[in-house]
């Protein structure tokens, strides 16, 4: 096994990637490297943060001057790169030419000679919305290639990571007949592909279903990698949904076209009076002054704040993972934009998903809103909460003092469940009606399962308005006591 | 007037302060300096983000060595600082100690000698929830000193600003009249004083519900001070509401307990891996090593971090105020602790006030959840589409293509309403109940006020699913047709 998973909160892990070149803890972004161009070192960029990064092959192979260098003293030196370096195989340049000139073989063999630590194969990246018939095409030739790189790997017999891309546009079906044929080849690495023009177009919803349901037949141990997703304001959503690599050409060519990322979206240089941000390049310099700056200099200066805020992320949604809160911290993030909300909201038709792999020994808890009643852990507590057992004949259940409590989103509780008895929860008038109804689910379904036994139910008006707006009815071993 | 504001958003606005020392841009954050201690020094914080620092007169004032440095040589040259500086009373040490050894005149004369920028009165600060008898005669002492505090400076008659401090405890109605009294008095600056045992608690409700009562009687000119408040998690919500300035001790109280400031909380450095910030402090060390540092380098180095962060978070502020997302800011803001949802929504008991204050051009506006409803614009766009010119006798109103169009969270609009138009909105789908009923709200004032007209009303299930739970009727003058 080349991947250990180290530490999991929501579908989201801290994992370590073995590499011929070195291990690479995840999750992770790799920058990429132009070979043609020598714009921001390797070195520089592993100070910033990066522990790999990712060139293209393709670029590589069509220039004859790279190409010698690189098959004699490797795609490492050639870069100049100490850090382990996946390299692309021209399907990007397929998708924007519709054409390239090399084939599987070549240039997954190429890869090899020039010591790729992780070797993409020649998979077909269809766009959005095409053909269903093209997209199916395209898959077929995609898988066929998968197996032949895998093939000509298990021939070469070395110990370089070979990819299986996930394609299939944006039709579910055929991401998730995508995932299975390629989790069958048992790649090293998984690559979920053709995200960015629906990356591009912020149809976050798309890609939070294209990535569940490849994880919803990838392994759990798979190594999963967001190809082409390089903008920060994505990293914590698609972390928590079981991502563990990006690549960023962002931060170089939002840079070039004087743009600015941040976790919550991009500005134009032009737009800033103030830099929302203290890194080495942002606490150095104001606004004012990096617009006086020269061109290729600004550039620089640019794509090196975009690096350090994409790292930052990265910390963040790290520090996130080991504190058991990357709910949370995914809930503040996505309220910079509403597609983020809608995006993430699409998580709701995922629950077991999410459900098998969120680790349940949880201590914290925040209510932030109704997102949260989407998190595995309430309805964990809902079905947890049934199994206690009751050994009087009556019992009160109050949102005050009662033998039992209910808490809005979770329900019924008691003194020791956690994260139920231990959430940081707003006060009543400061939650939505859906916590209630969340809540009243749980109660219902925990009446009766009980219904041998008597319930008194003691609630505020918050809860009998609700009850009453959604036709709730109670149960015959349970009485309303109202006044409380 | 000392005061000008430059640019307005929400409550919030960028003004320049005038005071004898220089011109201070706000909002803004003024360091605490201890006059005994040396630690980061004022030069440092310039470089930091600091514009004006504050330091506490009375610890000077009972300490022979530094009274007569500074009778002499001025606070300034005290603690080494160019920027403006602020003085403190002694308030403070009578709230935690009781009793102070001087008296109002002493020490707003002692200020003036040793030439500080802004001064301080002797208020009482009453603790929260105290007794209305004590928090009533605590408000006369204060307003007596602050009078008293007004005349020494007109009779002194220099540019010095002299502050009144607001007052009152947890009772809104003092504070409305203690913020009264001292709008009165036309002092130079107003400090909110009382909040810092609010905050520390995550009263955050009372906090707004302060801020709010004391702004909806000050002049809109007037430089408002949250005193006490230095964490940022705090400073976006608090300038959106109208404050102004605010005064850390929190960053260095902080580094002293190894805990570690973000706009989401606070961590102890104990509990972190990997630091979710990119400030030249935490872009050099990784948490492991900081453990290592001996205490009192470890100490300066958090210290510096808390400073980084906390200014990184003002000029994310003012650019937010400069591209009036401010509300978007906070309402990202908030989701970083449940009770500052609640706190935040303490605000839809003031939606007139806010509207007095937020600027109605606004070209953005981005839909982040249920906050969102208590924007000024909402109700604004609700009044202003009363009076479009309705010249047929029939129109149809749709959520589609209709002469109207409705929309979640506004209700009814035409195209060039800003920033309706533009709004960037989820789908259907992934709204909340309240946006559709705010929409439904308005919806029904615009049919009632043109009864002359008749509609037909085309919208999908959700909105009538909503109707239907809520028992919303129609007029006479709209008629429904179902089934777009």
């Amino acid at each position: 096994m080349n991947f250990e998973i180290i530490e999991k909160d929501a579908m989201g892990r801290i994992g370590k990637l073995k590499t011929p070149t070195g291990v690479v803890e995840t999750p992770s972004l790799m920058p990429v490297i132009n070979p043609n161009l020598r714009f921001i070192s390797v070195e520089e960029m592993r100070k910033i943060g990066a522990e790999i990064v990712i060139t293209n092959s393709y670029i590589i192979y069509r220039n004859p001057d790279l190409r010698e260098y690189a098959m004699e003293r490797g795609v490492h030196e050639l870069i100049e790169s100490k850090l382990p370096v996946m390299t692309d195989s021209g399907s990007y340049q397929l998708l924007v030419y519709g054409d390239v000139e090399v084939n599987n073989r070549s240039i997954v063999e190429f890869q090899n000679k020039i010591k790729s630590d992780i070797v993409v194969p020649l998979d077909i990246p269809s766009p959005p919305d095409c053909g269903r018939d093209r997209a199916e095409k395209d898959l077929e030739i995609t898988i066929r290639r998968e197996k032949e790189a895998v093939e000509i790997h298990s021939e070469i017999g070395d110990d370089r990571l070979i990819s299986a891309p996930i394609q299939g546009s944006t039709y579910p079906d055929l991401r998730r007949k995508s995932a299975e044929l390629a989790a069958k080849l048992k790649a090293d690495f998984y690559p979920i592909g053709g995200v960015v023009p629906l990356l591009d177009s912020y149809r976050f919803q798309d890609v939070v279903r294209i990535i569940l349901e490849s994880k919803s037949v990838l392994p759990p141990t798979a190594p999963v990698h967001l190809f082409g997703a390089g903008h920060p304001m994505v990293f914590a959503m698609a972390v928590a949904l079981g991502c563990d690599f990006f690549d960023s050409a962002a931060y170089a060519l939002y840079a070039k076209d004087d743009r600015y990322l941040s976790v919550h979206g991009t500005k134009k240089l032009d737009e800033l009076q103030y830099f929302p941000c203290s890194c080495p390049v942002c606490s150095s310099i104001t606004p004012a002054e990096m617009k006086k700056l020269p061109k290729k200099e600004r550039e620089i200066e640019l794509a090196k704040h975009n690096l350090y805020v994409s790292f930052q992320e990265i910390r963040t949604i790290k520090q996130a993972i080991k504190e058991k809160m990357l709910f949370e911290l995914v809930e503040t993030r996505i309220k910079g934009h509403p597609y983020l909300v809608a995006g993430w909201r699409a998580i709701k038709d995922y629950i077991s998903l999410l459900d098998e792999y969120d680790p349940s020994s949880k201590q914290g808890f925040f209510y932030t809103g109704v997102e949260t009643l989407y998190r595995p852990s309430i309805r964990r507590h809902q079905k947890k909460i049934l199994n206690i057992e009751l050994e009087r004949e009556k019992y009160t259940i109050s949102t005050e003092n009662g033998d039992l409590k209910l808490i809005p989103a979770f329900g019924v509780s008691i003194g020791e469940f956690y994260p139920a008895g231990h959430a940081e929860i707003p006060d009543e008038d400061n939650m939505e009606d859906e916590a209630f109804l969340t809540a009243l689910n749980g109660l219902l379904e925990f009446l009766n399962h009980h219904s041998d036994k008597m319930f008194t139910l003691k609630v505020g008006n918050r809860w009998i308005e609700i009850m009453k707006r959604y036709n709730i009815k109670l149960p015959e071993n349970a009485r309303l006591e109202i006044g409380e």
